[in-house]
């Protein structure tokens, strides 16, 4: 007689093997434009609008198992305590055999979901998409800034193992690096399925995804927009680029809802999220 | 480890007596500006931004048996069927001995509740805070519009028992109705006292609340706003005089978060619901 | 079978001594924030959201006899042309023993209407409600900006004949100009009645309205809102005082729609339009 | 001396053969983002902010006859009545040997209008424009709800007579529907141009266009926006395909202004419509 | 030939004894909605629609000493650093003669700026316009939260010398310790006049608004909005009973503009600010 | 200590040979929807959000030489006295050996940059990126509106010597001129290239920017958007065409920040005024 708002309208399910997502509703160390701390809170909000079956995979969210944890109980302040949050709850699905998926929130706060990760598949290799590149040794004094997100990735990932799509923002040392490292892929289907084949098919993939990858055209609704991001069209091909089977954690991050009063972001975010677990569960 | 968004910051507690808080996310019949199937979720979210204590009634939610049903499930479309589900759900809580707490949801919805709260309690009088008088035998060929939602409520109460407070809109045939049945009062404390005590100690009370009794200053995010209406202190004062423990029912209706941006309308909501339920766990 | 918007829902009457609205989309000289251009549109769809009776008056649209002529045909760009056009449209109406009924536009255009008025009534006094004095002989350059509208309204009125009710914001020197002619009064009704008895009760009136005359909490939607304005039930209680029956034209200007997207000022603006046409129709 | 705002800035010509343009200002089965009510007043009034020239097709409103009927006058509430209203229109219509073009209001109406269309030319095929199939059955209960609009066409329609193009949402069963009944076409020139060629030169055309056919990116004032839609040049290459001279009537659906503050979402319908008027004024 | 935009519209005056005007765009504990660290930036913007001149207190900018010192350099993250930069800063204002002007940014910097006035002026009272008690020991575990800020306040002040004006919203702890101190003032003009006169004639004062203190219909841009605030006119006559001559420093705190989409809560802001400055700058 | 908000962050050099910004906030002949005069401001503060650093031009503002000069003073009104002020400035400018960069306000003061330039260099071409011709000879009277900018600079350039990008909009005369003149370019590279080739390798260059050239989905915010405009890529790749070291002035124009309330037009004008200082500084 009685509903209650959830993820998508779906039964969701707990078992061996299945995917959990959860909420990390922090934005603390965002510089320019605040509001990711309730990106967690719209994507279920906007969920609701998606039908669960996705043409472009011929999959159905009845299908696949999965189910909502709800948001991780967090402090206010500094990134430290919350990234050690993160990476203990990820720890923790992990353990129980479950794939995280996790909401933002800042993109600071994949720096814990990669550590813990890094632990159970010390071989994982992190698929970025992003506009940003991250990699700054340290930003406005705070080594887990944002800006700072994928530095700190590398530090628990082997060499070769960082792979950055989408990048079109940074300064001329992280270029520099990124260059060097190889790191940097075009967004193109080509390009990413050449450097998967390099990584081999037994590869662990976490991927993380920033949403500002996309255009701000697309997904305004994000802290720090950067035009001449992709679109769904080219989204939708790289993401079936990747082998479903061998990813191991996911993350959307850096919705900022209340930036877009059009709504359009959130849903977006929310389509986003069902491809990746479509992508995941079908195991393809 | 992880939390869930609920109603306020404080544990819920289903016992007997209990008041038991259920959304109406319905709109159908809003003739101006939709919106308002969104007030239930907007108010759970804004009443995390309270203090569970009210230092006017010096009570705190704490003290306070109550808890969150989540929203009946509803179809879309015409009135009828919906104030339908209303009536039985309120019929079923009263038969479990607990308080009904409808969050609206269009006005229209009252009628419903009304129906059954006076099958169980027949000498019930209902005190109605609104700007406009709803009093319309149809409108726009429908019985249960939100225009009608009073008439419909006076086929079930006896004569004398609607008590309809801040009022400032309606046609001629309104307010020539409420000034011959004396259901018309001035928004003043020693008016509504003088009116309850006419009433007697005993009557059951239900009260409705249609937030546009607020002034648009205080409520602009409501389907047909109107200048000219009370403000808090006016309010607080108003509800200082209802005996919390004859009332058996209460409703708050009419908000539509979305033609609010500043999010503060949804508060003004909470606030209203926090001290609605303060004032009748109190039974003060 | 089809219908087309209007003003208010009520059948419009064009009869000796009807009522012409008309409107103004100008907002050429408007300095902090333009938008007053869609004043008059606003004001006509909001105010099918009223009721066509007021309870305040005990007055119904349905009493009187008034219409809506449409928007004034006017050139983009500097002032002068469109006060012009604005006198000869209010001279054509007085001509046609029409009352004329400005819908803005900003402020500046009253000085148009007021010199047309002027020349059929020499002895009119001005009751004008605002924020702010604009008694400037020029500003930023231009004598026709907003900033001057009543000093070029002085310029036809016979000393004393300048009523300025609300004004809280100007310069020192329009400050000391106001006191030195007692032009300034105190929203107060025992003010306005006295200085309205001494103009004697044959003075034909021109009413100018403001909306920022009302505090921006109730009229937010304006191009220089000024904190401390009136509410809802002073405007209600000064506009009782004014006689219905002397009232030669009027205005209700500076409605600024796109400034408020919660929309309630377009509302407030359509029910004061209301109300002055009720004045006015009832000659009360 | 005065204007009225309209259609457009041009001449209006209401003879044999011209294009009659008409609202219906109704959104009450939409699930999820009411006020595709407030569409046709917006497409109103942002069609002045166009050229009355189009380069694509080099053709000019001055060249061709139509003429903006007003909105259709509707009850609230349930959507049967108010289908039937658009098909007694549509019939009218037809009847005097006008083209009838609806502005939407949801996408239910729909069914009305192909109602009367194929009563006049039952040969008639449909051309819709959408993100959704709108195949379903009955949808949360009703029949005549949005998301079964092309359903209820569907049993007017000969077999093969619908053209489905730009698709992209769905239930499993009603993509399976559509990939056995050939109705689902990707949004390609040579697809679209295969499938007319396919239904004879002589076919009557109903175009049917829910603007969620484009990507949200571009129209995110839509009841249900989808990610992966069509851009502008897209839709004016597939618009190019249609054989203007067979076209017998057309709709422009689901434009919710408010949802989109920026306003551009109404200028896109707007320009969707001044293209659509041309390509079958031209008859090229 | 060019300008630059500025604080106001008048020429600044840094000389000895000048108020010095300085932001603090900081909102990292912000637990509801952030938004504070661009109050600062609004603040300037919004201060050149106002007049220089106040007909409430007869004075006007150009007759007072001032200068804006642009934004303090801080780092993003955990409050504590950045309340130890404005310490040392309202410490160096001090120590040149300069009498500090805060602009907020978050509640919490206030503690700095008290810690920094104590120690020049160990006598000093502190008079806070608040909605909130601020009082907390400690908010979601940090000390310095905006939630703490009187409580770190009341660790450098002498007994009875925090009052407390227009406090509604607290924990039944920070209520009663107020009751149980005297601290908690009616904002009622004869209220605040006796507890002044109490604390003695050459009481150095330190004056700290939470623009929350006004009604959210007033203010509604700001983080945690609380229904039953003051409006203008009584902010208006509570200033008029502050010395000028005794207040040695002073902070507008809280706007959050961007929560505001009509601007009027940055105006309101700037108006205090102008208000604030004419009364020290009088020194009446 | 302190830090004033700026243009970019980075130390800003005026040498010899710098580039010289300079905003215009004027909007006074703006037909549709105004709001360009908040363009230069929202352009610098949009600006802090972007790195320095371009990957695509492999260039860092810190290499290059540019300032700010502020925004004009200028009058409001009629546009004639604006767009000397422009003359003159960007005369001034020329004589001290600095290349004007301009941000609008509308693109009618295009038309003074233009002469001044023409003066300096009389063989100038300008490459115009808009999505409308501008090529009225009058509009509502008014010789100097947005709706002529280009038409005016035609009499002061050789024939030729205009070269339209991205137009899509404009009367049938207007296209009829531009292909007879052959100043119509289809907004590809190849097409670019050739034209500039023909123009010849030390031909003098402007290049005037509105920022409608881009798609509506892209840059919402300015005041007649039309769709089907260029999106980032292209631009860049057209950009990447124009030989810097010719670009002896440029300017961005038509931003009208309020009317997107993402924010994402402003960061977008302020990366086309990143790139275009770095394309004209780096001389590559």
């Amino acid at each position: 007689m009685y509903v209650k708002p959830g993820l998508f309208e779906v039964e969701q399910r707990r078992c061996a093997g299945a995917m959990a997502v959860f909420g990390v509703p922090y934005d603390g160390t965002t510089s320019y434009r605040p509001g990711a701390r309730f990106g967690p809170t719209a994507i279920r909000q906007a969920s609701v609008s998606l039908e669960n079956y996705s043409p472009e995979q011929d999959m159905d969210l009845e299908d696949i198992s999965f189910f909502d944890q709800g948001d991780l109980d967090i402090p206010l302040g500094s990134p430290s305590p919350v990234i050690g949050a993160v990476e203990r709850a990820v720890d923790g699905l992990l353990a129980e055999n479950l794939c995280p998926i996790m909401l933002g929130g800042e993109h600071s706060l994949t720096a814990g979901a990669v550590r813990a990760v890094a632990r159970h598949y010390p071989e994982v290799a992190v698929v970025q998409f992003d506009a940003h590149a991250d990699l700054r040794e340290a930003y406005l004094g705070e080594k887990f800034s944002h800006a700072c997100a994928m530095r700190r990735c590398t530090e628990v990932l082997s060499p070769g193992c960082l792979l950055q799509v989408g990048i079109r923002s940074g300064t001329r040392l992280e270029f520099e690096w990124m260059r060097k490292q190889g790191s940097l892929l075009a967004p193109e289907t080509a390009v990413l399925r050449k450097r998967l084949a390099q990584l081999g098919k037994r590869r662990p993939l976490y991927v993380t995804l920033d949403l500002d990858v996309f255009d701000p055209s697309c997904v305004p609704g994000t802290g720090t927009p950067e035009p001449g991001g992709i679109d769904w069209h080219r989204f939708a091909a790289l993401l079936a680029c990747l082998p479903g089977e061998s990813i191991v954690g996911a993350d959307v991050m850096e919705l900022a809802p209340e930036l877009d009063p059009t709504g359009v972001s959130s849903v977006w975010a929310a389509k986003v999220l069902r491809e990746l677990l479509l992508k995941i569960g079908s195991g393809a």
